[in-house]
């Protein structure tokens, strides 16, 4: 990881073409699209007709689909795919998703993002049945619970829905069968997924917009929280049986860094909510100064908008090296310091002899922010205040993103003052948790509970990522 | 593959190791020792005490599990392992083994040589209750009936024994829990299974005993059909309920061709059987010659036996290219007969105006064959006999390996002298289902069904390799 | 390539560190900020005081050189690196640099950013008296006309000097012998080349500053056009003798697209230059707009300046994908326009019903150009105003760049009306020549050659790329 | 490695197609045939009469050459390859063979098998003259040669010729420039080469005649020592100026150990060579003994003629473990004799309470002899007769091998008696140099030096492999 940035879980993506196009490469380039939402691994699975064909492996999407895997797995009537943190459970290949099911009636694909909080209790219960477990993740509990209902209805929709009683937590999930694709999203609605349609009236689900856009297909519109949509032969269906029973609360960390700017997420422009986000942190906390810049690449749509609203001139202050890779590992003994160095280098000319305002979107242990503001100083910098895009992080998200652990945020530990000092900066400004409910709408319905601890849901028995990992007794 | 022949299913390997040694690297060896069981993919469990570390993947033992591969297995107290080649599933890796399973009490990771007759049936039974399955392979739905008994019982190896009342077919099995190692042979004994024990007191269960030998480990004996033999901290135990319930029927392909020469399996050598099928050969089908040659590998056994009996001298007839690897891809347009002189190449000084004995282990499809008789016309020879140091495969096997399907076996199509003609070699002699029957001993007990059709259980009802690959429906 | 934008030759560094240190990891580092400047091939050799120890090949930086070939070539007294596209000679293996030269005195190794244009002709001397070349490069022509040299001579700094009489063109050279690094820029300094000094005390030299910075070497001054610098074990020596004998003519399009914004050349700032093309080109081509906006990467700070000067608001028009690697290979049949999609996404929400000034640093081929226009106007765009920052490409570079084939060059073909019409932009408007000369300062000493065919040396006999490739008779 | 043994230098193949065929493919299949000449290299070029095309780098055959990389070198005119061991020269790919040469008047590609013994003189006087070397191998001082008498003279064939006089020691050269291709074949016939032609009328050179026999193609003759064979659109052509001008004098470690036993060299089989070696031995070195053995692979075909010989019968003493690679490094901290039996594990039922001779073609350092003893004692052998078809290494070899230094052969230590106490067998036999000299034939004509000291060539002044490794000064 370039900085310290709380993670998010998964990237979904689902294809319904009934003309049987090349559905592989449809959801390569939609996963592309999605590679931000995970880095870990990623899969597709194609559905022909006759046969799932799969390919999932530990990677980021354009190392593990080449062209030749791309062509083995051909076209079809039907994809989904997946790319992938992990949150809950380790990082092998056994969580790698989609997974795929064989049951009494068939069999699904089935691609997951978020987290559920009652987890733990679904699977104690169905393995008191003797059935058994492959991996640690979220996403075979709701495997399970799906296909238990689906044993007993008559349709995998009606199966969908029974099992949406059982689940509680984040999920928006694509399910493919032998003839159906299914874009469900939990009742809170707390992760993004939409849908759209290509010139070749493919249908299309995917977690955030881009990815619709990446594949040439107009955006239909977004998948609401409790909704099942249902895609086959006769087109498009909507199941509302779970709508308005629980409160909206997208997760407002989507918008501050999660999702990619040129989505819209539930109606909002996830650019424009940035630069709301900055313009807000102006009024809040202003200061006298020559020069806005940001932190590449999340905090420049917020100093974008904090430079227009103060009217203090936007500048660009860092060189991000562009051929930084995820794998890129820095070898050698080379302090951290310089190790950011490589990937950051402060334009001199910007900030040299200059009073800054740094926006960055988020702090989570500091220890970067604290190396960049070095950055600046060494550059010349006469005073560095940071301005923070949203509020403090000081709670556990249960919600599929890893701000999980207090002893390590910063802000469980410091107050502001003593963040601005151990940072090195000559202020610092966190946007107020008021402000950030409104970056994208007046309206409300967002979980801000990494910031002010009110959980949309109740709490699972037993937090933490490991959960699964560790008994191995006989 | 070189030749068309017959295909093993898999070898399974386990070491316990109170101690705690570098269990990942003995079962490294021992794995490396099996590679002749299969080639498709293979995997290692280790289990340190504390967690299960695994890793498997497609290829060969030497690609797959590089140094550092090894070194982050580790050590610990107990191992499995496993080689695999396709017989009852695709290629891909969902099928790869050992394969892990947790359940209510626990977890184990399983490595399974065999195939189950009545795996489709237990599986509909347990699909019935809700279960799903990840794989289309028999060792699947052998973990689900052993977790199913084990969620009842107080122990694995209690969960074991009532598995076997359920399960139907071939089966050596080495299972790895939190704190025992098991070893497990199916009642016939259709596949290999034996034990042995290091200077450091580290117990291995090994498909062949050539892997004993690998990591410098005595031989204790075979397990017996219809045996458990359970490794903890308390030593071994051997469990026999089982036993004797059943004809003993080993399969006798493994002396023949699948098992390598220097592995001693039920007290007999299998150089040494293949010594004396060459020997049986040469009294039942005799001929005047020159010179007795085998075909690389398979063949040469059998060669040095029948020279032996029949006086006529042994000599060298093909160099085979060692570097010819199982990857080995003939790139281009040439024809398969300049492919097969790719990989063996006549000696011309061995064979010229010769009358010259051919000694192979079977006949599959009969095509290479005829190229390998051709290379010696070619080479001039002035006749070859073709001897077959088996009977005519003309029936399918269900026990674990690929004989399967009657429509590719030449000697289901044609008479003996067709096949010689087909083939072009001046004669052609089968050793005799009596004789192969005394090859590895005169007692009896091996199973010859591929070759008399008489089968020592019941047989599936659904025979076929792809039996849960299709249905795709909702 | 993601657009079609002229292609940098070379970067070079090269590190002398008396105190024996990880000089193969310094490389590592340097190379890896000078990427942007070749993503062809790339090479370090390190001579640790006894032997040289070398990698190249094609790749980029951090997929050639992995933690264990770093661990290989070690630590030493010097090193030296490349990074490198092909602008002479096929991109094949043969052509990576440094080369490295055996001679009658001893060995030394050469790194090479730039074009000769008197390759040919000394050439064919050298090959009269029977040498041999081994690449089709100007690098090995370099090689020998040092070499013959250096056999007459007592040091390499003098051969280097007496070479300089020979050679033609644009050179910036690092050379490493047994115990000496050199740096060596040509007369016209046409490409960049500047020294600095970590804190250990280790002397560098690179292509551009922000190499220094990724090592954090402190920026000690530019290597003057003609200057020859030596580093030995008794620090750094100057040797001034072919300064001021030529016009320095340095490329004014390093300061336009190919160095890196956070570099400082000939004592300008990269970045700086940038945003004073854009207010320039703000006065030259004023228009009407709502927002301006540049295209990732390079169109950015020409797009600050714009705004800043014309006092239209800067916005961000596009997210670039930052996956995109050198390597991304689009699969299938997709049109180029979803290619250029799947890479830039336009924010709808910056531009829809908008005005739109497009920054841009150059058109090549235009075809680029034609769809992103079409990107904004698919987005909502009402107006997109195209806007360059440098001239039109007319005419062909001989000094390391690949703009030669005026073919290929849309202004060579086109009037600016029509090229506006082409690209579909409701206007167009390039730097004029007058103000490229500006940007980087007042007092000249640009080579604008491409643009206005003003040419600071005599011109090759022979140009083009494969001089070299084509014969092949006994 | 698997057992200490001499390393060949290099195989050579070449081929010129008239009708512009697959030659890179027929290439891929000769090298693949020459593989047991060097494992550490391998390179192609073609000539397309049009340019060259060429690929080479560290790795065996099959992994460097894909079907994707042959099919980018495609088909031709001609084509040249090589495989590689590093005798004179590191194993870096600087070494890599082919070379190529551009000169004044042309290009050509060098294959080259064998070492000079006057190299570093032709050197010196080369580089006296400014030249520059790339590498540190014979073949680039060879190229120099070749090319600086080619600019004076007509034809390359001419400029071989000359070149001839100059060089002395080994070299089986294949040459190919824009229009033909030639077979140079040493004075003294040290390696051996040889020509064929295929159904398609294309001619082939190459250093075993298993190559021919590998791509179909119909055995000619072998090139005389001193001859040049040249190849154009005329057909082929002979030029036996210097033939006849050095007593003859082929390598016999060719016979016994370097070639494939399928290989027929200067008309006397290989295969018939090494059972002439174990007759020979069996007359020299009887013994009292139940079974005789082969070390595998290169002690079998000495066994079968021992056994031939004395009447003992003949045994299959171990099986190799097949998959066994070049590559293969047995991890961790295992005993040497374990790795040894990892690779090589006896037959019990062989050699158990037997007498044993065990046949192998040589002893360098005899550590694996030692081991091989101590795994049959292991394995229940009463009594281990060793028996070498060679005679001790006393000598270096300067013709291209690597038995050079007289500190690790064993011989050069001890006393025959001393060396079997040191393996632990109860009796050693060499076959003499007497016997040695006859086992290709009567009428001698072999190069012995290496067991007896007498070499056909004046020495090199200064031996040694890394001869040009190690000046760095400036």
């Amino acid at each position: 990881m370039l900085f310290d940035k709380p993670r998010e879980e998964c990237g979904v993506f689902g294809v319904f073409s009934p003309k049987k196009t090349d559905v592989s490469k449809l959801t390569y380039y939609g996963l592309f699209a999605l590679q931000h939402r995970g880095q870990e691994s990623c899969g597709i699975f194609v559905n022909d007709g006759v046969e799932f064909r799969s390919y999932k492996e530990l990677g980021v999407v354009n190392d593990v689909f080449t062209g030749e895997r791309l062509t083995e797995l051909g076209s079809g009537e039907m994809a989904v795919g997946h790319v992938r943190y992990a949150t809950t459970g380790n990082a092998d290949k056994a969580n790698a998703q989609p997974i795929e099911v064989r049951h009494m009636r068939g069999r699904f694909a089935l691609a997951h993002n978020g987290n559920l909080v009652n987890s733990a209790e679904l699977r104690r219960g169905i393995e008191k049945d003797g059935a058994i477990f492959h991996s640690t993740s979220d996403t075979e509990v709701i495997a399970y619970i799906i296909t238990r209902e689906r044993i007993k209805t008559q349709s995998i929709e009606e199966a969908a829905g029974l099992a949406m009683d059982k689940l509680c937590g984040a999920y928006s999930l694509v399910i493919m069968t032998g003839d159906k694709l299914l874009a469900v999203r939990d009742k809170n609605g707390f992760r993004p997924l939409c849908i759209g349609i290509t010139d070749d009236g493919a249908y299309i689900a995917a977690s955030e917009s881009c990815a619709l856009d990446a594949v040439g297909a107009r955006f239909l519109r977004d998948v609401e929280p409790g909704e099942i949509i249902v895609f086959d032969k006769d087109g498009m269906k909507s199941i509302k049986t779970h709508c308005n029973k629980a409160p909206r609360s997208v997760c407002v960390f989507e918008y501050i860094y999660f999702a990619r700017p040129d989505s819209v997420i539930d109606g909002c422009s996830v650019h424009k909510a940035r630069l709301r986000a900055g313009a807000f942190l102006s009024v809040e906390h202003p200061v006298q100064a020559d020069v806005v810049i940001g932190v590449p690449d999340s905090g420049i749509d917020g100093a974008i908008g904090y430079a227009a609203r103060s009217g203090i001139p936007y500048g660009m202050g860092f060189i991000k090296n562009k051929y930084i890779a995820r794998t890129f590992i820095a070898p050698g003994q080379k302090s951290r310091e310089d190790k950011v160095r490589i990937k950051l280098n402060p334009v001199v000319n910007t900030v040299r002899e200059k009073r800054v305002v740094l926006i960055d979107d988020s702090i989570v242990r500091g220890t970067t922010s604290g190396r960049i503001v070095k950055l600046l100083r060494d550059a010349g910098a006469k005073e560095v205040h940071m301005r923070i895009t949203s509020p403090p992080f000081i709670n556990p998200c249960y919600y599929g993103t890893d701000v999980d652990s207090s002893e390590n945020l910063i802000a469980c530990r410091h107050t502001v003052s003593e963040t601005a000092k151990i940072i090195g900066a000559d202020s610092l400004g966190y946007l107020s948790v008021e402000s950030v409910k409104r970056i994208a709408g007046e309206e409300g319905g967002y979980c801000c509970a990494c910031f002010n601890g009110q959980y949309p849901t109740r709490l699972p028995k037993d937090a933490g990522k490991d959960k699964f990992e560790n008994n191995i007794s006989d």
